[in-house]
């Protein structure tokens, strides 16, 4: 945990700050931030206030004698540290997503819903394109954030079929689908139930948004690898350090070998999970790590890293028929962000 | 490998555009790109001339029929498409180290050196502090990016070591450190040969640029795993995409899943080398794709991916001991931007 010390402090030698701006400046996950804080605290390096993160004088001094400093931040603003641009041509898409948008669903408790911000939703999109993989059949397993939407409002994937659990997701992509005339087509379908016999083998790309526990990750990835024809197809989906630390990864990263996949790109904080009248953060109150740091959130800290992984062998899915394991899909021990 | 028709074709219908460039803007290995490049020529898609490629009639009803269109290019022009801008601070660093690098030895076909851009080896150090790794022990493997001496400059870590089978190299930067005061020490040492036992587990970070021959990739790795203390450690590495397939990532992250590490980010196209006099382009008739190709470079095409991995168990390397393989740690099959 000298890492994450060390990035705390060199952000705090700059200035105090916010308890959730201060998660943005570190690596670990939000389990592991929490243990973090109190030990710098506990150490009298740091000292916390109504959310606010101060260095004490003890705290500089222990800079000093590490060589811990302040050197800035090199997060390109142009475009929000991702490396992508919205371009001319994606601009207007974004116009229109947002608008179709507005009426979506509100995220519910019940399924631990969240989504991304419009401009991360564009830019998956692009990320998707540049690899040559919109063109093609697309498989969404569950949608918040819409991606079906935007992706079809390009006009360039040959399909697009989307399944989510909530009934109200299913009818309102379905319903804007026939109002704009965009080819998605999505069912209701619980991914610890084995995918329909149609939906095997008939995609190329999938793309999914997966909660982040064990049993949930292994659900989600399974269902997108089934429906893959083969070799050469690929999957993108989104992963936090906030909610898996670095051993859960790890267990992820063999479950994707095992399956036959190769990971092409890890792209950190590529999403924004933006605090929005109908995103998760509206039950903050239920939220254990706002609990824990006793204040609302004032930030937008809940960042995922993207995920590209390409099949180089046959798709495996480690997970074939159902796999009923109810709440354990959606919480361990390190779901802080996770209502109960 | 429709993909990677796909991504051709996607640039193509916006223009014609010089092989290089080209290659710039799809996936594939250089094997596969050529072979790619082979079949769309063959199929009559599109023609190849003095080294420009165009998109024929013919190609262009494919592209219809497919719906394959031209919508831009995303990269961000502000930091490169590395989502990384360089700070005031490290503009100074920038400077010097340029200064500094203008004397630095020429690369040199033996031993298959060639170096990133300037900008490049600064956005790696800005990377390796944001993750709170710069004040600690950092080990070298091969550094003919100079990436010790730019860090140095920032006086910040701890240590740093570099080792490098190039006398010209070491002799270059121990003078250096001399000159600047900087708390570098660089040795002659080849990686075929064990790791000196004063070196092992001393380090929290390694740095490396491997050759990408899976031989050569086991043993730069392997000593900078040998070089790390224990469980939390990192690595940095650059890996193209260029002369390592997807195949060759795939055991690539076999073997790092099997030395303990998870890999926490895989930027694409991070570093990129320039046509710089002193760069291996020096040598370009000697390089097979430029053979190949049959005109001279004209574009930065050779572009690498930055790893980072994560000691999340005890670092244990594929190779210990020595290994002698000679030339098959520079060239294999998809080596095409090897002299030979």
């Amino acid at each position: 945990m000298d890492r994450i010390k060390t990035q705390i402090l060199q952000r705090l030698i700059s200035g105090k700050t916010g308890v959730y701006e201060l998660i943005d400046w570190q690596d670990a996950s939000l389990k592991e931030f929490l243990e973090v804080l109190t030990e710098l605290t506990d150490l009298g390096l740091i000292k916390i206030e109504n959310g606010i993160v101060e260095i004490t004088e003890k705290g500089l001094e222990f800079c000093e004698d590490k060589n811990i400093k302040h050197l800035g931040r090199f997060q390109c603003e142009c475009c929000e540290g991702t490396g992508y641009v919205i371009s001319d041509y994606f601009k207007e898409i974004l116009k229109d997503y947002k608008e179709i948008a507005k009426d979506r669903p509100e995220a519910i408790e019940k399924y631990d819903q969240g989504f991304i911000s419009a401009e991360g939703v564009i830019r998956r999109v692009e990320f998707v394109y540049e690899r040559g993989d919109l063109n093609r059949k697309i498989f969404v397993v569950g949608d918040d954030d819409l991606f079906s939407i935007a992706s079809a409002l390009t006009g360039i994937p040959e399909e697009i079929v989307v399944i989510d659990i909530d009934e109200r997701l299913i009818n309102f992509i379905n319903d804007v689908a026939k109002k704009y005339s965009l080819n998605v087509e999505a069912f209701v379908c619980d991914v610890q139930r084995e995918l329909p016999e149609d939906l095997k083998r008939r995609f190329d790309v999938f793309v999914t948004d997966p909660v982040e526990t064990i049993p949930g990750i292994k659900l989600f990835l399974s269902r997108g690898v089934s429906a893959l024809k083969g070799i050469g197809c690929s999957g993108y989906f989104g992963l936090t350090t906030l909610e898996a630390s670095r051993e859960k990864w790890y267990e992820i990263q063999r479950i994707l070998h095992e399956m036959g996949f190769v990971i092409t790109d890890i792209r950190r904080k590529f999403n924004v999970y933006p605090e929005e009248e109908k995103n998760f953060f509206r039950f903050q109150d239920k939220l254990p790590i706002v609990k824990k740091l006793g204040v609302k959130v004032d930030y937008n800290w809940y960042k995922s890293c993207l995920y590209r992984i390409e099949a180089v062998k046959e798709p495996k899915p480690i997970v074939s028929g159902d796999m009923i394991i109810d709440e354990k899909v959606y919480k361990d021990e390190e779901s802080l962000a996770t209502p109960y």
